[in-house]
């Protein structure tokens, strides 16, 4: 992969891949780069790591400043986000959506995170999948049985394995050739790593 | 506190808190405000939090990254930084040489965060701390006289249960007013809260 591009990993669970989800495209078009989008299973990886949920031990003041500064970030950004009534979701089929999508999967991933991190629907329904993906502008009845074909499947778990075996552990996760970089609050070095 | 001020809660033991050590009088200066460094123990923080030691658990991926990305903002900075040969070193000494410093806090928290970060040098070895401060242009001597003192040793517990009444979980740590701000990546926060 050249400079001139940025992986970035993702899963529409994460709240913090959302944030960046809206910030990465203007990051590598201010270096001239284009985005890969790389679907990925965060539950996946993070069982692979050994922690399956790794706020588990987080203590109550460490996870009253990581709401507070989510929010932080969604303010600077003017980003709308709010904790959903339930969370997390499964975003297995949302997911298999994405990479259904193919060469669109910025869009679908946009109108999911969306869903989830805006809207606070439940993506685990195919129904609110199928019809966050249409009001994007693609086939989502389309998409949602294309993500039930075994390629489709596949294809996911491969992606993830992908992710584990270049050293992923969270989301969202960026590389620039074979720099990673872990968190939207990394965008700065990444923008500095496509500018080289 | 009126919010032309900036709390800088830090231990030197702390490589983060060492690189924003480093930067936090350019981000109050930059709002025409004043740092108040206070000095904590980290270790009683994290032991009252139940997380003795936050990376004990820490999936190998993960620590190859935050190794990377300390010296990544260490380069963004121009920041002398190497991990020392041995590392976590006792600063209580260290610290309450800082509490004994009183209004030249920042001089003496300065030349110990050198001495650990910098140089590698150990900083539990009260020669080692008396000659980074009288280089500093401090009475090393004295001050490690003093920080043999109850009323020193009470002090710095004493800065430390505050801390941790004030749900700090970490170093550094950041306070504008009530506002809180964990971590060296985060000083955009404190600037956009002193500017307000």
């Amino acid at each position: 992969m050249s400079a001139r591009e940025v992986e970035y990993w993702f899963d529409v669970v994460c709240p913090y891949a959302y944030l960046g989800s809206t910030q990465i495209e203007a990051v590598a078009a201010a270096a001239g780069a284009r985005v890969v989008w790389r679907p990925m299973l965060l539950g996946g990886v993070l069982n692979a790591r050994g922690t399956p949920d790794p706020n588990a031990a987080m203590p109550a003041a460490k996870a009253r400043h990581n709401a507070l500064d989510m929010m932080r970030w969604a303010e600077v950004w003017s980003v709308p986000l709010r904790m959903p009534a339930e969370h997390p979701r499964r975003t297995v089929l949302a997911m298999r959506c994405v990479i259904a999508a193919g060469e669109r999967a910025r869009d679908a991933a946009r109108a999911l995170f969306a869903a989830y991190w805006a809207e606070g629907r439940d993506v685990s329904d195919a129904s609110v999948v199928a019809r966050a993906l249409t009001d994007a502008g693609l086939d989502g009845d389309a998409l949602v049985a294309r993500a039930g074909e075994q390629a489709t499947k596949d294809a996911l778990r491969a992606a993830t394995d992908e992710a584990i075996a270049r050293g992923v552990f969270g989301a969202p996760t960026m590389f620039v050739g074979q720099e990673m970089y872990w968190g939207q609050d990394r965008l700065g070095f990444v923008a500095s790593a496509l500018a080289r």
